[in-house]
């Protein structure tokens, strides 16, 4: 087992101040074509599979029974945050399956864009399980189990719904899951290598219009995540500033505890990694580093600078330090 | 250089997701007891060394020329929250000295509380330099900037009142400071070793009332702080809890970037750590393992469940994981 990887360096006052590091996998269309600290580490994937998660929601047919257009299925793959814009996406859709709010098995938190949080703390209401910053996923998930007829308590592991995620993780990753946890928003985790979720992200990156199910279910959820930055994440958040900055090019996804995975259709690439201390601007800067190396991200791009490179500022203005990559990273 | 020590591990569905690793010294009356990693390794203590930096309030006599308290001495070693009492704390205090919110150079940022967050947005306030969680020391550096008689830009490097807390930094610790960045507040914050720090803490721990003027200062901050956990922090925060949970026998504070310090006067010991990665979930799970480590804290206490060993529960209350001490720590 190979330690992690020096990936990402906090500088203030000309000292290094934190470092973070992790596990990378590059895979191209004939395998592993880079690696950095232990290809076969067994992470929690978290958010970052989403785009697998939601596999199920366009090949048992569902979504187009359901007429969803490329905004629901970048909606399904998306770690929102709340905006107005996304609960209205949220309550629209559920109400289209003759569903509701109460429906969701997510859970309710404050949502992180600032104007909808002041709204409703102006307004003294609660935020409900439509903030949820996976709500997107969870009404893919709801219409998967109502187009199969499938009981309501669909983040149960047992659910068929969770048993067809389970196979295609196993069948994209192309390993046997090493286990599950319970995500931040009840749903089973599947446990997978850094090189297997890396495979995952190659798949999608090689999957064509005119390829078999699998294949254009793949290139349907990585195409509409690319065009709808904005459905993915939302605004000044990493996904969805390095998606517009690469021109809709490349799908980005980010997952808790400091996974980033990257779908790159133009070189057939995926990318994956997991930072190990889980701190999410470790694993935003990393991604930033390796998408400037793969030639698909400008270094000196506002977006790329606001997490590897840039000044970074105090409350007051004032210099304080820059994130950098690690000597030696990405080579 | 030794490598930093593994210190901390977040679990999840069986299987461990994410891992913290750091550098710790435990400074005993005949100098280090103990120590994990690098203790010489060089960081910046940001906010830990709050005491330190208010060692010049009372050596000048500003603190008793102005009459103040514990509480505002603790207040002066604060990261708040910029709860309803904090803010009305720091704007009292300046008014005492003839100088109000303005004359800060902390800059403003919305405060942690919820209760004072959601006060200033129905009421469509801003934040101001008041809510800032330094706003304290700053009150503490205005106090001694005014006594001194010196310039109202008391955060330059080379104010009088910064040349006092280099001078006194370089002595508590036994050490030349390695350099200075310039913090979230824009004050300066002085570069020293994790031992240093240590020591440092240690000395505090030792400080008797009867002792010389450097003693009798350093009694009464850790005094102070120990005294008033609710100004050091803030409701539901870590040093609040963890000082509550130990009876006031013992001060705490963090700092940002995972810097945490403890002064336990009983044993005359300091404590000084830092984790690598920045992330304040392993600085306080690391400190709540050396304090238990040490015989002052109850491993059952739930401030102490809170950052070590208790279980860890999502949106809809559904168990996750766990945080545990890394095997072998704290030995």
């Amino acid at each position: 087992m190979t330690a992690a990887h020096p990936m990402v360096e906090l500088w203030r006052g000309g000292l290094l101040e934190s470092t973070h590091a992790g596990h990378a996998v590059i895979w191209g269309p004939e395998g592993i074509e880079d690696s950095w600290g232990d290809p076969d580490k067994v992470i929690f994937p978290r958010s970052s599979c989403k785009m697998i998660q939601a596999l199920p929601l366009v090949e048992t047919g569902a979504a187009d029974a359901l007429g969803l257009t490329p905004a629901h299925l970048a909606f399904a793959c998306a770690s929102h945050q709340g905006e107005a814009r996304h609960v209205k996406l949220a309550g629209d859709w559920l109400a289209a399956i003759g569903l509701a709010e109460p429906d969701l098995r997510c859970g309710a938190h404050e949502p992180y864009d600032r104007d909808e949080r002041n709204r409703l703390i102006k307004s003294d209401e609660s935020p409900c399980q439509l903030h949820n910053n996976c709500s997107g996923k969870h009404c893919g998930f709801l219409t998967v189990a109502r187009h199969l007829k499938a009981g309501p308590e669909y983040v149960e592991i047992d659910h068929p719904l969770q048993r067809m995620i389970r196979e295609a993780t196993e069948e994209v990753t192309g390993e046997t899951v090493a286990g599950y946890g319970i995500d931040g928003c009840s749903a089973p985790n599947f446990a997978v290598t850094v090189a297997g979720l890396a495979r995952a992200m190659q798949a999608f990156a090689a999957a064509r219009e005119d390829g078999d199910g699998r294949a254009r279910a793949m290139q349907r959820l990585a195409r509409a995540m690319a065009t709808h930055p904005e459905l993915v994440a939302g605004e000044g958040r990493a996904c969805t500033e390095l998606m517009r900055a690469m021109g809709h090019a490349v799908a980005l996804k980010t997952g808790a505890e400091a996974v980033f995975v990257a779908i790159l259709p133009e070189q057939k690439r995926g990318i994956a990694l997991k930072i190990v201390d889980g701190g999410t601007r470790g694993s935003e800067a990393a991604i930033t580093a390796l998408l400037i190396r793969a030639g698909v991200l400008d270094p000196g791009h506002p977006a790329a600078l606001k997490r590897l490179g840039g000044v970074q500022r105090n409350w007051r203005g004032l210099e304080t330090g820059t994130v950098r990559a690690a000597p030696g990273f990405p080579r």
